[in-house]
């Protein structure tokens, strides 16, 4: 459930939102082998092992080894393995090598993040000065968690065997119907967005600042499968006059035909779900498209994508609705509210906005300042969460980034219009 | 010159208009031969004979056809070869293979002008009612008049012989100095900023609409080679830290070490121009570098660069200053006035804005309506012309695109800074 | 009209043949545009111009440089931008960039020629003691006659309007039939084959050496069009089982599905010729075919390729019959005679055999020595010569060589089986 | 230790030789975890789980499943995903997707072999009738069984921890010092090679056939990593002179400038080994160079690889010497003897031949039958086995073959000259 801008003093100490993070890793990785912990299936993804290094390696790096020094360090080779993009701290393992890496092996790297869990409680216990990253290393490995879930899943996509990283789950009332798509319509105005700095909020999200928005309107809910269905037979794949020049490319050179994961089985369309291949729910919002094929399609239905300055204004305003990755779905759900809004949870919706700066955002100095803005540019925004996404990490300031062409996401869309 | 928003009333008439711009373009070409017209030296670019014919399809298909019939046409499969990307019209020649179309020969190129100027010129004189096209069409053909002034460097640079298009202009007086770089400041504003449509512009220029700007600060002109080549000896090329990271990616992946054409001779540093090499001239503007070098600079001088909003505000109270294609040079010239602001002419300058559609923005109907609203993804606005832009076809709400690794125009950067 | 292995004795003067050779080669491009002759339509073609300079160069950096020395050279960046494949003489201008040279014009490489032609003739007049290498520089430059046409072949084809070299040449009659395939029997033998070294021939073809060869039987013919559509009506494109897997691979990711150029129009199979689009022949021999094809149609036809050995035993008995560049047709011809065996023109026919040294095989030393010794791995020789080979080009020890994927050659095949 | 052409009289059981063959392959996992035997480190390997499973699968597909029928198999998709080039059997698994396939586990895997073991057991008890294909699928199996080893190799290779199969072995006596090269004269000969079909031997090594052979010389033992630094002192990398130009052009654009997994630490060469880096043994044949660089390194030494018809004449009276993989060093070892002919054994030797059928060599019918014919273009033949070839698997007929650019295997050189 979305909680937009928390102030720290109503959570939870330290010490219980460490462990609960932490323990959550753990828990998404119970049903994993070292095989499938180790296995990169793109670039783009990385292996579970990986992601649970990584995300140790960011607590060691940057709040372990400031204090305690480098004898901390549990292995001299895991900064060069286990650092990302962060250029400032050192060189790197080859990106797309990392499903090389069959050593370390699972269990050596559960004992690190014991290794790295145990200085971290000293540190939290005994160096309360120290802990002004600890919300952004709790907000990155929730990140990575989300990641963690969508690469394992593209993984298991690949194999011919389609495995499931939670078989026996209950998925899918099978007689839910979606709400009937409704016109929201907003008044123009003249308001502020962004976050305000008081609670924890990533540097692009920063900082608040006014903006003019002219009239328009926002779908109730997001597009659903069936919808998309729709588009499909309408030739919407095959129809250049609907799509971005370098989107309708992409779609040619890719052969993309309908969402990714989508397969015909008997003549039904299947998707590839964490819990196997699974008929698709045509009530359901429809998933695992690019912002190309969003933007194609809105344009197909004579509608356009929301701005993130619309969304921010609409979602900060509802309660939030909508399936979280503490549901354990994994899976988009059927949104059935006729009276409610569903802005957070089950896709993250694209925007038609580019990732770009705010008005006086500034790069933090040192090289966790890294963060964020190297990666604006070529990149559109995406908001409002997904059924992958902890319960905990959502806000309506929160901005996602990716670029157009991705898929492997659990991204879908909302119809927006000007009046 | 620029001359931002003119009226039509003011014009000369729509005959001396369509004569004057076709025949620059004849103009252009005097000294090319039927090969330099023919090759292509990436996708990217397009032969020059292509240009030349594509300009005139634009009016036969558009203007011509529909008042005359198809028997107007002066070649079946010209239609097939000379569209462009107007994918409504029908299939279109592959681009990467532009190069390889030898026949039609240039004389025959030069044939259909003839052709397509004799029925318009009939069209101009008895058909009043149907000259909606015509502003657009000429400014497409100027569009494409600097887009075969690039082109023809670009191929130029890749023969050893290192030809000149004008072996024997008068480039740049060696003793001029650029003006000291000065911060101009701008307050805080609530204005409106593009086309309001009177007169002609492209579709992407509109609508007008209101905006909210900060206080900013802009430099007073472009950025010189000479303090280009300071943040090359800083070892600014190898520095992930100034970087985007898709564009650092990109210069290592393409070896980028100093802007494109520069190449060392005798441990000079010289540039290849349309008058064959030269020396680079320390004191003139910088050009031929990508949207990611502009920004990895701007970080460096501890700047960044503009948005187009705050480029238009600042522009469009200026007199334009700057060189243009009339000027015959085809290189930027040194920026002298200290009193006076470099906003047109000389560079294009890379915005920090992406290229979208501004709020109400709308496509046109019809083929000729897919003009720029399809590029609206992954691009970089530019603006002020450069060089080699027509005079008369600039203006201060005139939008320039490319993608942010492109580095074949002459793009250039101006510094900003929030204050 | 093949002749192997001629003695000098019987030639005509050097200078009448340095005269016959170098005319034919202006004779071959007298209907090119400047365009046509400098574009290059994939990297294993040249340019015309490259052939026509490439040549002269030839004889100007191994003839007359040593004789009359540096001064006698046309232009100081010929040498880089024609030399070849002589790695030992300096460096090179890229191979895929030459249909960038837009300049030197077509008219300046005819001067360019005209140049070397008159100094090459004051040499054969005045220097016969060096003339060693003129044979090598006429075949060579009979070789690039032959390239010089599939090049531009190949280029034509690319361009929508199919253009022709020759465009009134009568063609074909069309009423000719394929004689009758006889299997020709010949008994295993202990035998020579190669070049005896006597007159000229390529340093490939010697020494004579000794063989062994089992009995074995081959076709009396080329395998013709008809009989490769009965190939490709069993889907033989499609089935790996008749294969090489090397070729299947290939096959699959070119998407072949027939021979290099044909295409349908109207339900009919065309193919591009010299003489622009014409209706494939069912009688002539199958041509523009893969080494990877040839040997797949063997397998499905329940034969197999020749060897060159046998190849060469049974060819150098025969009367030479078969079309050749002289005719002018530059497409196969009907093979009609039925009790003649057609192994010179028409077809180059690709051999089981790869092109690898013989027995005793040793470079010659300096830079001409690099001639044929460093190709031999990973191609396939070709025997026979085709209508595009100059007549008095071929002989029966002549060995062709391509790589087995290559296409653009107008490469055929004989049957061959085992006893 | 290499015993050319074993009758199958002496041979041990079939049961016997059944066990002994799989133990081994279970012997070589040992160390490995589910990870490691998961990954593919390039397309050209695959994982070990593959190997296990591919090999098992054989027996499954062509001699259990004809006598027992289909309701013998493990599991119905392990056709499809552990089938490897025999496309008569069916559709596969894309072979550069190997590593994704974490499921099935190893110890699926381990089940599978099992499973399969049983199913022999009984086959070879209770028909006997039945076993033609046994020792096919043993030598398959042990073929498969030295890829295991190279492919792990070339997986622990990529990882920056560089860990072992075998960490703890004793290596290499540092002392020795490698034979004096002596050169062996062989007089010009007519005889026959290849096998004479009694005992088993692929199909490839058949039939015995008569040849004609010059008088050549070999050199005695095989060129020392020593022997090698010296061509790269010399430049060898570097000069086009001694190249072939494939392989000059592949050396480039690989940029090659030692053996795979040299790389130098504080300044010494070290190599990568099964047994982890170690220093390079100078004494020790040179290993992991392709055709490419053999064929150069025996240009620069005035010399020439042997052809695989001087080596087979050769090999085939010299008592075995040389490293098997039953050492268990898995490392080429010093070649000592002064007075003996190291033929067999450390390294496989790159031959001048290509990989072609003998003169009356025929496709078996049937999908085994595919075994080696369709890999007879663009590969080349390497003779006599290496430090990780089964010790009974060699015989002098023997012919491996991989394309002139690999280079993960155990591939050596022998030099050759003309007398």
């Amino acid at each position: 459930m979305a909680q937009p801008i928390k102030k720290r003093v109503s959570s939870p100490s330290e010490l219980e939102r460490y462990r609960a993070v932490r323990a959550q890793s753990m828990a998404l990785v119970s049903t994993l082998s070292d095989a499938d912990a180790t296995a990169q299936s793109m670039p783009d993804a990385s292996p579970a092992k990986w992601h649970l290094a990584h995300t140790s390696w960011f607590f060691e790096e940057f709040m372990l080894a400031p204090i305690f020094g480098d004898k901390i360090r549990f292995h001299d080779r895991f900064s060069f393995l286990f650092n990302s993009y962060y250029d400032a701290v050192g060189t790197r393992h080859e990106r797309a090598k990392r499903g090389l890496l069959t050593r370390p092996s699972l269990d050596e790297v559960f004992a690190y993040r014991r290794h790295v869990d145990a200085q971290m409680e000293s540190l939290i216990r005994d160096h309360s000065e120290a802990l002004d990253l600890l919300d952004l290393g709790l907000a990155h490995e929730q990140q990575h968690q989300e990641l963690l879930l969508t690469d394992i899943l593209h993984l298991f996509a690949q194999n011919p065997l389609q495995p499931a990283l939670k078989p026996d789950v209950n998925l899918q009332t099978a007689n839910l119907e979606a709400a009937p798509l409704v016109w929201n319509t907003f008044d123009g105005v003249v308001t502020e967005i962004g976050h305000d700095g008081e609670a924890f909020a990533f540097d692009c999200e920063t900082p608040l600042h006014p903006i003019i928005v002219r009239p328009f309107e926002l779908a109730s809910r997001a597009v659903t499968n069936g919808e998309w269905l729709s588009f499909m037979k309408a030739g919407g794949y095959e129809s250049p006059q609907y799509w971005l020049s370098d989107g309708f490319a992409c779609a040619q050179a890719e052969a993309w035909q309908a969402p990714l994961y989508w397969h015909k089985r008997e003549d039904q369309w299947h998707t590839m779900t964490l819990s196997g291949p699974q008929r698709v729910n045509l009530e359901a919002p429809v998933t695992h498209i690019s912002f190309y094929e969003a933007d194609a399609y809105a344009t197909w239905a004579d509608a356009r994508l929301p701005t993130e300055q619309e969304w921010e204004i609409a979602a900060r305003e509802t309660a939030p609705m909508g399936t979280f990755a503490g549901a354990g779905y994994y899976q988009p759900q059927v949104q059935t509210a006729a009276d409610q809004n569903y802005y957070f949870g089950d896709v993250w919706e694209w925007m038609a906005s580019p990732f770009t700066p705010y008005p006086g955002f500034t790069v933090a100095s040192g090289a966790v300042g890294e963060y964020n803005g190297k990666f604006m540019s070529g990149q559109m925004v995406l908001r409002g969460g997904s059924c992958a996404t902890p319960d905990d990490h959502i806000r309506a300031t929160y901005r996602n980034f990716f670029h157009p062409e991705k898929r492997w996401q659990f991204s879908g869309l909302r119809l927006a219009r000007d009046i």
